[in-house]
């Protein structure tokens, strides 16, 4: 239903869901006050001449510096940068503290580390309602690979890119009477992760180890003289449940030994598990250069967004006093 | 280093780093031809009075019906509304054949099934280098709960929320020395998928089956009449390998049969089958309503990218010809 009361609340919200990334513009004041503030209002104008804009509350306290200012910089954090933008968003004294600048063209502060930089002049300054909407001509501009932050409906985020075809794993469409799809979820993470642990699988061959020896090795690499018990435990999560046979592969093998009821690693058995690790890092690291790094981050979070929601309560396997 | 040359390409992929929302802003001429366009380059600029903008390249066909017109709308589009993004970035003839469209406020068009619509009256026009910047006082909007379509670096995207609160699993650091973190996607891919599995169970415990079973009912709910070989070579991606044991426990439950060497399930075997999958459908449900939408659109992409990129030729398994 269109609202045309103008709660202040609802239209918010409503603007909130045009999502935008996050900048710091920063100046300098005649007397060298440096000014910074957080601003999602930023958006490209013009490509020539080269133009942006972005608006300031008529109510922000560095207002005057801007509009007296000759120059300014924009800059697109990088998600690292969230808590610059918290820093900027905020009404602190010197928020420049503790930080290193770079040197610009101009008088305005240049914040390092950002996705993009846009180095302006103020070219005009127009009328808009409780904001000023300031052009900038751009002088300079740079960019990083850094993944940028993301901000919709109030909150942070990341990005998860789309191909330009829709991804799709099968090449054919499921029968009309077939419910289980390739878009089950449980079904998606059970291939993600196990054409992930079966690429590991050429290593393990070569040290005659099967799956389940991998995940005791990882668990007794971390959480050293654990019982059987222990052991299970700590890879309940996995679905296996490993008995004394697993071990006794372990044992004859040189990997483990067993000490009054708790099993050990040796030192084979420790450089057997950082081998696994290792190819597992290049594994990942193979896949986070192919999803792209923003990608990678946002799906490590959606990940543990999920573990959070489904942890039946398992022990943490890094804690120290566990 | 700052580039101060305005290589246009340049200059285009760093304003590109600056995420946006898409937007299809529409108008009606004076002849009552109907005008629109995706843009990414709005903002929101006032509350009060409600003031937003975007800019117009002066090169546009448009450009005249939207000097001309009083009133137009702004609609941010959902992420099912890719097409639409597309079909109106392009010089097609009637952009709008075949569409439905939502009585408004004003003449302008307006588009239906949108995460949120603007009706705007023209306020100010200014100009901004090779386009016009249009701001709008809003008379009236409206919002869903569609998950919006994002647009970053010339592609289109997703959005993954981020909480407040970094997401940790461990309430402990690992140790320095431990080079196996919960930051491994191995890891996190594990413990998602078993945790999901794991919720399956209480269903699988009453049906008296363990996961291995779960996976062969699975495969032969979608693709009946298989030989062991065949059901195995479906379920490779498990990790699990399934022998003539794993069978006979289904076989003396009543779930299948066997006929010249190929299995089949029984009436009951479909029906146990079934109750799994609606079970699976009913946790993925409450966990897509956790995340929310979006996110959980975001997980799955991300997930068939990574599925695509370790593929390691499983045999397609919805495929009538396999």
């Amino acid at each position: 239903m269109t609202n045309t009361s103008f709660d202040s609340k609802a239209f918010r919200s409503a603007l909130g869901t045009f999502t935008t990334g996050v900048t710091i513009i920063t100046a300098t004041a005649a007397d060298g006050t440096k000014v910074g503030m957080t601003a999602n209002s930023f958006n490209s104008v013009s490509l020539d001449p080269p133009l942006v804009l972005w608006s300031l509350a008529k109510t922000a306290n560095s207002l005057p510096v801007f509009t007296e200012a000759k120059h300014w910089n924009v800059h697109v954090l990088s998600v690292e940068q969230e808590p610059l933008s918290g820093r900027f968003a905020s009404r602190g004294e010197d928020k420049f503290a503790g930080l290193d600048l770079d040197d610009g063209l101009t008088e305005a502060p240049l914040l390092p580390n950002c996705t993009a930089r846009f180095q302006c002049r103020t070219a005009f300054m127009h009328d808009g309602g409780d904001h000023i909407i300031f052009i900038g001509e751009v002088l300079g501009f740079d960019q990083t690979d850094l993944p940028p932050l993301v901000f919709q409906s109030g909150q942070y985020a990341l990005t998860a890119r789309k191909p330009r075809e829709e991804v799709r794993l099968a090449k054919s469409e499921p029968p009309p009477e077939c419910s289980y799809t390739e878009d089950l979820l449980g079904y998606l993470l059970g291939r993600a992760h196990f054409q992930m642990v079966n690429r590991l699988q050429t290593l393990l061959d070569q040290q005659q180890l099967e799956q389940a020896q991998f995940f005791i090795l990882s668990v007794l690499c971390i959480r050293d003289r654990l019982t059987l018990a222990g052991i299970n435990e700590y890879i309940a999560y996995t679905g296996y449940t490993v008995d004394q046979a697993d071990m006794e592969v372990l044992i004859r093998g040189g990997h483990v030994v067993i000490e009054e009821g708790r099993f050990r690693l040796t030192a084979d058995g420790r450089d057997a598990s950082l081998h696994q690790i290792a190819q597992a890092k290049a594994i990942e690291e193979e896949l986070v250069e192919a999803l792209g790094p923003g990608d990678a981050m946002a799906l490590k979070l959606l990940l543990k967004r999920l573990i959070e929601r489904t942890d039946p309560g398992l022990p943490d396997l890094w804690s120290v006093s566990a």
